[in-house]
């Protein structure tokens, strides 16, 4: 049985993903996700789940800063989850006595029309996560919980309203990392980190060339600052393509030889929801 | 007296970058960072201020979507504050006193290794905020806070320890918003959004050609899915010079003629920080 790491507690989205992706794996929560890469490094774990995008919050940085400097693991599958947020309360418990709303900030967040318009003077309580204000809600009177359906069945909890999150384009990306990326498949995605000098006008362009020049489909780019340096700015870089296939082969290496920094995190099988 | 929206409540480092910003003006709390920019829109307020990039964190894309989608106001202005957590107590309380620490799950996470090191029993309590954190702790016996310097000053609390954070890398970057942006300094940058077909290969570096051809510096380029549409992505691109710059304003014009949806979002003093 594949034991799969994730970012815990049990009834996170983090679960979910890692139970789509396989559902008869072993799964093992862990606290950080620094310490989901070291699982599957150490062979605690066969392969681990890791959030890498939300298309309302941005990158997952913390994600990001494991695989480009914390870990050797390859991407070798990706896969979109829709986030839908539920009203989560102690069985039994009515709409009209709920006095209280528990959850991660950033769920409250995402909810906030939402709460503003049905629950207006329900006070709002933080939570380390989603999971954890369902167990809390469990343990009083009067009080409702934002989070996903997984965390009300594992604790026994009752869903009054689904899909109660203000934006219908609320999803995560997820990737599955371990120590050897995917074979090809003919329709696959490759993502690539590479540093240039950044106060260079034309040094981009001139790496973008690398991939338009071979009619290579780029559909992500993003910059981040490095940890390590001011001025040195770290590019991601997500194409259309395996990275045996000749094309991209050729693009990488070229961009290798222009890069003071340059790491492929992967080829995988490309979603049809990313 | 300039009146100065930020996002609240007062004893945010979001409230320490508006008093750095201007410490002579009044600033006004509100509670999202929409509520900022239409505090600012409706003449509420002169200028608001509002967080747009965490070292650690990467973009704050709620003032991304603000800045793209929900207002027509400028940036006119940019700061980088550095993030310095602290250990916050009630008065009198001691080191080994502690049994809880409390913050926003966010400043948690930052500060997850010191907080290993130096109080592995301690239980960890999620807050609304880093203000309400120390207003939390000011009422029980035995809690700290992780906060900012300024919420412990506001509240009659004490600081304990500084820099609590585990990276020394974490710095978060502001910028004003008014109805207009910047004159022209001499040493100034231009922030502009434009989404251009993501499909073909070469569209992209065709744009980022008249930035190039034209000598223009680029200090950050990122993409993001756009909101109404897959498959469509914005680009947000940093770039030094003034927009009435000509060799700004050619490029802009030209990149504008190729985008679908194209929008200056400002021109303002370079921060020697940024």
């Amino acid at each position: 049985m594949t034991r799969l790491a994730y970012l815990g507690p049990p009834g996170t989205f983090s679960e979910e993903a890692a139970s789509r992706y396989d559902a008869s794996a072993e799964l093992l929560p862990f606290a950080t996700e620094a310490a989901v890469a070291a699982a599957v490094e150490s062979g605690a774990a066969d392969e681990g789940v890791l959030a890498i995008e939300n298309s309302l919050e941005g990158s997952v940085t913390r994600t990001l800063d494991v695989l480009l400097h914390d870990s050797s693991l390859s991407i070798r599958h990706e896969l979109v989850l829709p986030i839908e947020h539920c009203l989560i309360v102690r069985p039994g418990t009515k709409r009209e006595q709920i006095t209280s709303v528990h959850s991660h900030p950033q769920s409250l967040n995402q909810c906030r029309k939402y709460l503003e318009a049905n629950f207006p003077n329900a006070r709002q309580e933080a939570s380390l996560s989603n999971a954890a204000a369902v167990e809390e809600i469990l343990a009083i009177e009067d009080g409702a919980a934002i989070g996903p359906a997984r965390a009300a069945a594992l604790h026994g909890a009752e869903v009054l309203e689904r899909g109660v999150q203000d934006s219908p384009h609320n999803k995560t990306r997820f990737v599955a990392v371990a120590a050897e990326d995917a074979a090809p498949t003919g329709r696959d995605k490759t993502s690539v980190a590479f540093a240039v000098a950044h106060d260079q006008p034309g040094t981009l362009v001139d790496v973008l060339h690398e991939f338009s020049d071979r009619r290579i489909n780029l559909t992500k780019i993003e910059s981040r600052p490095s940890r390590e340096e001011l001025g040195i700015y770290i590019f991601l870089i997500d194409m259309e393509g395996h990275r045996s296939d000749a094309p991209v082969a050729e693009a990488l290496a070229a961009v290798q030889s222009k890069a003071s920094f340059f790491r492929i995190l992967g080829s995988y099988p490309r979603s049809d929801d990313a």
